[in-house]
């Protein structure tokens, strides 16, 4: 007996093809939404942003910028996923604002939380920094993944595009984000070939040792 | 009503203590290895490897280079997420002879995607395929952290520690293999705290926008 978490993981795949007339309909993709909201992060400082891509002459943009994929015009919607570039004091600043409002704690009584959070952050590089951030937002991409399949809707990641493009495109710039990694979600074709095929994987012996 | 992914994310949180009398049993254990084998990754290659960490003399080492964290030591179960430094012309090899294996396809057909595949990587700097390679690891992460939750196991993902002793006191090095994050699992402690905490999360205002 299989459990169904693992069904639903061997049920999924990448989706290169959608069927454009079937669309995901608003309460799954409320799941889909607070699952991205709820997924942890690194100190819960969520430095990432999430862009829901609805405007067709956008996806088109985005798509001749993205070697011509189709489900990123195809798919019923797109999320794509952004770093906050101001991974500063002031995105703690709201962290811990948050968290004194949704504990109701005092806001004084958590200034040596606030300290320990900048210092953090005070010992990475930008590049780090970024890095960093785009870790943490690829644990949100792996819940997304994984609810999807869960929920028996089809997905793709997309990274290969141009993000400088993509950038421009969104404007993302004046937003202080910057793109990092699309998911196209939808059905998948019926002629969608690669559905058929066997899952490869490493092996169990390959990838795991025990010490 | 709430959809059962919602509650499990929930329910979960970043476990401080464990109740270290308590075991994750060998075939839930085994589910989440399965999942971290069908998690999906870049290419399918899957640049990373997963050391369970059983031997308690060497947890208490690691415990030592983690800000002494208790759950390394007092956690049922230890997986320490590395990286693959070999991310070159082989892995793409055995990946490729893989896929002909499973697939059931001639090797010789499979040549105009292996030279896609070095291509890929040709483009990449070592540090970007390392950063690369992590990202695909944090999917991973992303799978295992919701599905420990669905079998109502506690876990917590760290990744505050001295990655050079890490890799030091494992070996690393001689394996071609680098420390990335470590993800202790089992059972929350009632002592712990933090589990009465209400989760925080920036707001659907702030983390979305639709264009």
């Amino acid at each position: 007996m299989t459990h169904s978490i693992l069904s639903d993981l061997k049920w999924r795949y990448a989706t290169k093809k959608f069927d454009s007339s079937k669309k995901v309909d608003a309460e799954q993709f409320e799941i889909l939404k607070n699952v991205l909201r709820l997924t942890p992060s690194s100190y819960g400082l969520q430095p990432y942003k999430f862009l829901l891509i609805e405007n067709p002459e956008i996806r088109k943009k985005l798509q001749e910028n993205a070697h011509n994929q189709s489900p990123i015009t195809e798919a019923s919607h797109l999320i794509l996923f952004c770093l906050n570039l101001k991974i500063n004091s002031e995105l703690v600043a709201s962290h811990v604002t948050n968290t004194a409002h949704t504990r109701q704690l005092k806001i004084e009584n958590l200034k040596s939380y606030e300290f320990h959070l900048n210092s953090a952050l005070n010992n990475m590089q930008h590049n780090e920094k970024l890095n960093w951030a785009a870790r943490q937002a690829y644990i949100a991409l792996g819940h997304l993944i994984q609810s999807a399949a869960q929920l028996k809707i089809d997905c793709i990641a997309l990274e290969g595009f141009d993000h400088k493009a993509f950038d421009e495109v969104l404007g993302l710039e004046q937003k202080s984000l910057q793109s990092l990694v699309a998911c196209a979600i939808g059905y998948r074709s019926t002629e969608d070939k690669y559905q058929y095929l066997t899952k490869v994987r490493r092996s169990e012996n390959e990838l795991f040792e025990t010490i």
